[in-house]
């Protein structure tokens, strides 16, 4: 299991030391770390050094640190590697045009993806998502929907590295853009026209024609992008 | 400047301060931050959240810090996300084919983007390193030229996050295949198609067009991608 350090930069190798369990499949999602007094004995290292390599994985959203109980693997990434893009957005000057550029490119390129890979089942819930849209008047309930619907394309791309970037990408342009949808709907029919662009999105899944999901997903988020501009900043 | 703090998380605000002097431009890369003790006093919480908040900040890949010297806001981010994306990458299970996956639409897209976006200036370099290529017989040598040539077209996207995540994507690639070179040209005549694939994305640039600069990264992605696929992990 572990094995005792000697070294310089002492929280690194606590860090590879639990990442080499990772690895080896010792440590999963979800799965609670060694207590710091268990960590302290077997690595044969300061209390210090512990708690420095503890709270790096927790600032990277790796981990969870629960006062009075423990340390624990993440179940699930939600807001991982938020932390460090945001800040390192600020510190490279990258604007929302940027932002958005990539957003578009991984979506686009998500729906072309999910369009093969996509489930009966997915395709159900996906369904299900865009008949929700029509059917319901409250816009803060609308604008979940709305979120939820590309989440889950980008599932149904079925690549978990795509999945990733996409949640932190949007999370950035949330903060850009409190709502972009609310930006949208102001202009009278534009509610009725995103739902249609969202139902083309699903007739493309439906028929796991991969260009047409591109498209679709390209003329949607042009669509979106159009209004967004209009904002000052 | 900074402020005292007083709350729970204490090295988070730590963070969210350094964030904020970010925000505001009071502090940018390669400059250096307060000493510890500085920290210390202005921020009036004890050296041990300091010191959890500054080594949180190395693991991201944000700042370094140097024995003897200080911390200081890292000049380039080469090998930020690095780290946490390579250990998210264990814990979802992600494997070889999703990364080469993300890859290959960021390469592709970014391709697009530098064909409309590169100076002349760009062009020269990656005329250079394009030539360089057949003029060495030394492999090692080339393989950098390769994967300088890669880094250029990203960098000449114009679009710093597309640029940060093909680096980060490259670095994953290369963990998985030493050197994805090598495989290939062992084969007869390879060595001569792969220069001739760079130099049809370069043409494509000279020309500005879109299209054919996806087209061209998409064909030597998929040549480079079989050659890949031989290998029995």
């Amino acid at each position: 299991m572990f094995s005792p350090i000697k070294s310089t930069k002492v929280y690194e190798q606590v860090i590879e030391q639990i990442k080499n369990m990772i690895d080896q499949g010792m440590l999963k999602k979800g799965d609670k770390l060694p207590s710091e007094r268990s960590l302290v004995q077997q690595l044969e290292v300061s209390r210090a050094s512990i708690r420095e390599a503890l709270r790096a994985l927790e600032v990277i959203g790796l981990i969870d640190c629960r006062q009075g109980e423990g340390s624990y693997i993440k179940a699930s990434f939600q807001d991982n590697l938020f932390e460090p893009l945001s800040i390192m957005f600020m510190l490279e000057g990258s604007n929302q045009e940027e932002i958005w550029e990539l957003r578009k490119i991984m979506e686009v390129e998500a729906a072309g993806l999910a369009s093969k890979r996509i489930t009966d089942e997915q395709l159900i819930e996906l369904k299900e998502l865009t008949q929700k849209f029509i059917n319901c008047d409250d816009e803060d309930i609308n604008s979940e929907i709305d979120k939820k619907f590309h989440y889950k394309i980008a599932e149904c791309s079925g690549n978990v590295l795509i999945f990733d970037i996409l949640k932190t990408v949007s999370t950035l342009v949330d903060h850009f853009i409190k709502d972009a949808r609310k930006l949208i709907i102001v202009h009278e029919g534009n509610k009725e026209i995103l739902f249609s662009q969202h139902n083309e999105i699903y007739l493309a899944m439906e028929r796991h024609s991969s260009s047409d999901a591109r498209k679709a997903m390209r003329e949607h988020l042009d669509f979106a992008n159009k209004y967004k501009s209009e904002r000052t900043i």
